[in-house]
């Protein structure tokens, strides 16, 4: 089937202490700092609903990853057996979308202060969606 | 903050008996029918470990969206209050990726049958990801 490629246009970045791919926490929970998400002003009037509370999904467009990768050892462990792409979180995959579900501490104008995000300082900031019934 | 654009670069396709847009349900769980994700040929090595059973995140480009609105009323309802898109799971947004919350039926080659895929037929898969622990 043939389909256009589309264009994403970041909304914004993440602010965030980490800074290098060594320092990542594989997983949110494992314990990632607090971050902020900084939306740019052109999209800021979308978050007007957003409060501290709020459980919300956080699209991120991994712009370090290599998206040739169709296989890899989870959690970058060789012990690990090889796995498809799609069956694990690799940044590395045909479109490096970042997936993170955070709970929202602080809303400040067009900065949003979130708990547990496992993302690098400049991530560009793709979507933002509420979690609904069911964690979906 | 200036960020490139990034393209996407669909991975396959749905195919649904969903087709128009007043008939696609407003959430998944209330009803959709089975669909079929169809990957591309190219990169369908991905799923490779994908199995019946199996909790997976699918990613949509909601191809049919307007990309100019911030702000609608919640489910296509006027009598909503209108609300920052951010807070919705309005298709229409700045970057009109859909996520979908859906279980494996089964694996046949390269077509994976879901349960309870609200997307319509012939739209774009961006991504699949598995559910980890507490539904991240």
């Amino acid at each position: 089937m043939t389909t256009a490629p589309y264009e994403i246009r970041p909304i914004g970045h993440v602010e965030s202490s980490i800074t290098g791919r060594e320092a990542a926490p594989k997983q949110g929970f494992e314990g990632a700092p607090d971050a902020w998400l900084v939306l740019d002003a052109d999209v800021a009037e979308g978050i007007r609903d957003l409060a501290a509370g709020d459980e919300v999904f956080v699209l991120t467009w991994l712009h370090r990853a290599r998206r040739d990768v169709l296989a890899v050892h989870p959690r970058d462990d060789p012990r690990n057996p090889e796995t498809g792409v799609f069956s694990t979180r690799s940044q590395d995959r045909p479109n490096p979308i970042g997936l993170h579900r955070v709970r929202v501490a602080a809303v400040e104008g067009r900065r949003v202060r979130v708990r547990d995000l496992e993302a690098f300082d400049g991530t560009p900031i793709v979507d933002v969606k509420p979690v609904i019934a069911g964690g979906r």
